[in-house]
């Protein structure tokens, strides 16, 4: 057993997302400030985005579609269609939205991609994420690019086979436990959490009970040295 | 030189699409018959399309979001939320279509995922595509399935690339000149043309001017004929 392939989350592990979520949101409760209560709106707009993901997918343009029907929906029809345009303004500035990696990722990518097969494995839309990816400026540090629809088990093997290599061989860093780490850990892959400060109550979950094959770190710069810390437990073994 | 490889475009190609879109525009400029003229919003709708490719790249999802800026513009924002709600109903239903391949498709991949690997290149949103590939009952003929944000020469050379196989041992065939044929002609791989009676405007382009790796034909059904062919004349050669 030799860790060979290190798979990364996107949203959230090499860049924001989830803040960018967080202040569109606060952007459009306010667009809507004289239909109702804020928290009520957001909440709304939870149960419409999370009825909408088995037609929807992930990704701006689900939210943004969500948006305008919760718009819609909390005022009865009585939004004009302006505030509508102007919605429709928030999901357009997300997409268009610079795309800055978080502290350490670009330093621990330039580190790992000598020493690994290094692949992106995100959910969301296609063409956001390739830009997103673009604009971050770490396109290069990657062997494989897999946009996925969903994050379970099956994706995560899926992935690994792609790459012709055995899951116990890979390792899967992100920051959902629900999406990341557990179908990773249940495919046989190794999973790491990083949390980020925020996270989609969408996408909540708990660590696992007993996982040799777990670990949770604090920032992508300790990850060198648990890969290091991991073949030399191997090797001893 | 065999071909070993057949990739697939799937809307079109597979099942129909462009057709549904159409049948969408006339219930959407029916929705707005108050408003304008319907060829003019038809052709507005397209222009708006084409300018929101970039951002919203291609699918059901993009369309609604276009559909809901045209009418807001061409009723210079006094369409009611409501009208708009219709038109999200529009979207949905199209994403809930049902998925029935075109005549001969299914006959025709049951014979060729014996002789060939048959890889499926589309474009669109990535989750309604799999589940119109899991709706059309198709799902079982493919070794691979691209989702792509854009059909480009080097696209096809990473499809190809993905699946260890030589461009020209790879043949793709679609119903769009500019996105099947074309450039996978360019990237080195053969290029069938099955014309769909309907075309996106935006997707129109002129027949490669001599190609000998290009054919055109009528129906799917011809293709495992092509085939032959083709490895007949490679071992007369």
């Amino acid at each position: 057993m030799t860790i060979t392939t290190v798979a990364l989350d996107a949203d959230d592990t090499l860049w924001h997302n989830e803040s960018i979520f967080h202040l569109t949101q606060d952007q459009y409760v306010d667009l809507l400030k004289d239909y109702g209560d804020p928290d009520h709106m957001k909440a709304r707009l939870l149960e419409v985005e999370i009825k909408n993901l088995k037609l929807y997918g992930y990704g701006v343009k689900s939210f943004t579609l969500s948006m305008i029907e919760t718009a819609i929906d909390l005022t009865r029809g009585a939004v004009p269609a302006k505030t509508i345009a102007s919605i429709m303004d928030l999901g357009r500035a997300m997409l268009e939205h610079p795309v800055e990696p978080l502290p350490g990722v670009a330093e621990t990518l330039a580190v790992l991609k000598d020493g690994y097969k290094l692949v992106m494995v995100t959910k969301g839309d296609l063409m956001n994420q390739e830009q997103k990816l673009a604009r971050s400026g770490l396109g290069d540090c990657f062997q494989a690019i897999e946009i996925v629809s969903e994050k379970d088990a099956n994706t995560y093997l899926r992935v690994v086979a792609r790459q012709g290599v055995p899951p116990e061989d890979a390792v899967m860093i992100g920051n959902s436990m629900k999406s990341d780490v557990l179908p990773a850990l249940e495919a046989g892959l190794w999973g790491i959490h990083i949390p980020y400060h925020i996270t989609w109550a969408h996408e909540h979950a708990e660590p696992p009970a007993d996982s040799p094959r777990f670990a949770k770190l604090e920032t992508i710069s300790e990850v060198p040295d648990w890969l290091t810390s991991v073949a030399r437990r191997a090797g001893d073994a």
